[in-house]
């Protein structure tokens, strides 16, 4: 559920939108700090300054809280990636692409490094990572939960992948024969598990290495 | 630290063999129970019935004890997988690999499918895998016990990858100028994403084609 905004005055309209923000740096402020389990409903609603009712208005749990929270975080970095993209690139987004999609350039190995480079920066920056990391431990261990960041948050990026991959298979780049959903975790799931448990650094370096290992095989040509 | 074992009577190791065995067996099971932060030294102790002093002069802290606790059950885990083995295959370790590492039969898919689905089988074993997902997810908001469960638990079994590719690039059958440790991470990385975060079903059929996969590539050949 999100703020029905259409019956309301312009000035409860902003009202509303400021206590969603408010709500949405409550928790996830709360979830970096005592983690979920020890994060509530009503911690969050103190913390926003606004009522518990408020929060029961527009949300049932306080997981429909922080997956919407953590929704429009994402969707905030992708706005200013978008933003901070070179004027070439953003030209080509206009024609070639979906709002916020994966670039296609017609260079697969470059378009996909450069979509893996602007998560490396995600996962370091501190906004992003504290809270999203108390997310994803709980959803290893409360597998509700974990399905349901995988269909809210996880799946609609894969999905950018998924689409990806299938033009690069029009284009003759990528086998016919690949399953585009298993493809692309030869280079995403790589980067999310030294993120998830510290196996290896994250850096540009890295995410390239792995594009050209997919694209190419490990095995001889 | 494990038991010191060189001064006793076969009486006294015995018991302290009993007695570790009992701990580890509590620590498993409370961790899976209650999770990392609630899991206790006087905990562990008491549901193995030995007094707090005898964790404390083997183990340093409850994290010590929880890693030491993995350790022997993957080595079981491992002891019982090499039980299994078809006969041919015990033919081939006794001669051509060191013990519990990864068959080097000649042929590389196959040997690393073989192994593949052998850790299938371990993450849906529920001795596993409960206990598993409590360490797994302390160790994502807890970067100091992360690092320990990376280069206690993680690290040598990934050493066992390490080496099978380097003598598959001895062969010519992987690239010689790809780096192993990231090399192996196509294979590994999606079935781990998988497992912690949900991600996809866990099969025979899924590692498969994920060998497949990363020893091809995405591209056409």
């Amino acid at each position: 559920m999100t703020p029905n905004q259409s019956a309301r005055t312009p000035n409860a309209t902003r009202r509303s939108e400021r206590s969603r923000r408010a709500i949405y740096d409550a928790a996830l402020a709360l979830v970096a700090e005592v983690g979920y389990p020890k994060t509530t409903i009503e911690g969050i609603a103190s913390r926003a300054g606004v009522g518990k009712q408020t929060i029961y208005r527009w949300w049932s749990s306080k997981a429909d809280v922080l997956l919407e929270a953590f929704l429009d975080l994402s969707e905030q970095a992708a706005e200013a990636a978008a933003r901070n993209q070179p004027a070439d690139r953003t030209a080509d987004r206009a024609t070639a692409e979906p709002q916020y999609g994966i670039p296609d350039t017609g260079d697969l190995a470059a378009d996909l490094k450069y979509v893996l480079r602007a998560t490396v920066d995600e996962l370091h920056d501190p906004v992003f990572e504290t809270p999203s990391r108390a997310l994803a431990a709980e959803g290893v261990v409360n597998e509700e939960l974990g399905r349901r960041i995988v269909a809210k948050l996880l799946e609609p990026q894969l999905q950018l992948y998924v689409d990806r991959l299938r033009a690069a298979q029009d284009a003759g780049d990528v086998r016919a024969d690949i399953d585009p959903c298993i493809g692309l975790e030869l280079f995403v799931s790589p980067l999310a598990q030294r993120w998830l448990q510290y196996t290896g650094p994250i850096t540009y370096d890295y995410t390239d290495t792995l594009v050209d290992y997919a694209l190419n095989g490990l095995a001889p040509r």
